[in-house]
């Protein structure tokens, strides 16, 4: 039985990510459910891509991810499903929410749009398709319905893409729980020794890199290779976004020293 | 094995949840594990009913539902477990909680006290009974023991009812982590063209109907047939609550147009 | 197949702890994950400690914990596993965090340093051993890998003690979710009617003993003991903190009456 993620923006007040595991659970009594955070910023379509990407590729193959970031939710916008050449499944809004993700898992196998109501919940809400749609789809996939069963092929899915580097020259496309600054350089990128210009609004500064957070002294910042093998800002044992005042979109570069 | 689920006012910065969860795996330990929200207002029976009330027809038939929020916890109050007609079992404080939800799924079949000791954790405090008495009946309730072996029958769990429309005429009864104001006006009592008074403090509103939030444009509000069959009042990429100003209790009536 | 815990200062904003788990599972595909929580104070290796502390002896012999407040993460720091008398294993950063918790539960049976990188994940970060250590230790150890196969023996894990009491002296060790203030003196300890003496800075107050809650009347103090058998200092339907001013540190003396 597969395991099933979740990724929204309902936050955990309500019951809403209850009710989506709620009506997985009664289509795949014996999925593993995992949470990977329902505290996108509600409607941030874009932020919601970058955590998605950022969780996918550390679950096992034929994982089915489902992620509602969904602004458009009872509009003509479609709901799919995506089968990605590594084999993992996803299901949510075509508002390219999934896009990066299934990218970073070898890119679209195969593409649907949930059009068959038998794979739905009963008389779905106009307001709740992770209850009603997406949550039972996963439900199915993870039971073994191949995706082509659930609708029509698609071949143009709504397509977002993270911003990219222009070599060296980036920008912060993340700001953590602790402050970290993540950018959109990778890893294989980076010079051997390098220092990091950091262009905030009313600044610059410079940065020196190193290999972990214990590198410098408390309160100081350093620029290092993240988790996701993306350059990070941090700061030991504060926050480098209270420290430097930038945000998503602050303009990072990178220089060979 | 059943699903279980828990709903209490516990929050997540503690390991409360946790200890319930261990609890119940240790006489379960098969059983799987959902969380509807810890984010009840500490001692809100009422949002706490609501809450239960608002989740539990999603799940399959036969889920067991465990629900916390016990300002009595160690006082005369009954610790109570209940098998609704539909065939899941609730179990909680004998305070109303579980009742909204219970009606939800046909009424009442049983309900017993929980008084036979050798079903619960062996010395319980007198202070969570979450973790010594509601979390270890759950477990044994999913793992099949009838809940008439929990303890003897009552006759009179104490009651509490969510608020009844007058007609049209209604009010908020739950405001929502999007700010939506979830009215207690069902969807099977609106006519098909309507409009909607908002009554606040200061001023009175006139709100539009629609079918879906992309219907009005950014920040505008409208009202529509939200998740739970009920009349919502939302606003497009914002908060209603804030916009107007509404809590809990605030009137709304139903005009048709 | 055993149940595995999370303790972390991860946070739930991020995908961190679904990465953790996505690294579990990628191993241990049938476990069963339970969130101890997650809110830790940042770094706060103490805090942590007693977290863990007050959860796991509510859950069944044999369960994996995987605990991660790790400020030196990437540096000379061990990553170590330990096998409790009781059975339980522990996996975390050699900083202290385990100990108080592997002593509540009998002690150290066998401690190892996690050296066999062919039981992490392959190329693991400087900066996330959660995801690529100590996650994918505790699904070998779920899977029935004994600890002595994932590294060296270690006669030398970082102590950490909670601080104890002397005699009925002692402070408050702990302020929970609601405002209780969790002292280190053990119920076994106290007489059996007593009252409280809270040092807090500008003032001292004298706190009256009940057995539960409702034992008192609304916003009032009560001193009584709570559900990690330790005396505790509470106020009903309100938090005890907040009436009193105390933190962690704040001296609480017991005085037969």
């Amino acid at each position: 039985m597969a395991t099933i993620t979740l990724l929204t923006d309902f936050g955990l007040a309500d019951t809403y990510v209850g009710q989506v595991k709620g009506a997985i659970l009664a289509i795949a009594p014996g999925a593993t459910l995992v949470d990977l955070t329902h505290a996108v910023t509600p409607q941030d379509v874009f932020g919601g891509a970058f955590l998605l990407w950022s969780a996918v590729e550390a679950f096992p193959r034929g994982t089915v991810h489902v992620a509602v970031v969904d602004p458009g939710v009872g509009s003509a916008r479609r709901a799919i499903a995506i089968r990605c050449i590594r084999g993992d499944q996803f299901v949510g809004p075509d508002n390219g929410l999934l896009v990066p993700a299934v990218e970073r898992l070898g890119g679209v196998e195969l593409a649907v749009e949930l059009s068959e109501s038998r794979y739905w919940r009963p008389k779905p809400s106009n307001t709740f398709h992770g209850r009603d749609i997406f949550g039972p789809a996963a439900g199915h996939l993870a039971n073994g319905v191949p995706p082509g069963q659930l609708g029509r092929e698609i071949e143009d899915p709504v397509l977002l893409k993270l911003p990219e580097p222009n070599g060296l020259d980036g920008e912060v496309i993340h700001v953590d729980t602790f402050g970290n600054l993540i950018t959109n350089i990778p890893a294989r990128a980076l010079p051997q020794r390098f220092e990091v210009r950091l262009q905030v609004r009313l600044q610059e500064r410079r940065v020196v890199s190193g290999s972990h957070y214990a590198a410098v002294g408390r309160g100081e910042l350093i620029a290092l290779v993240g988790s996701a093998d993306l350059l990070e800002l941090s700061a030991r044992d504060a926050s480098a976004a209270e420290l430097t005042g930038a945000i998503r979109g602050t303009r990072v570069s990178v220089q060979p020293v």
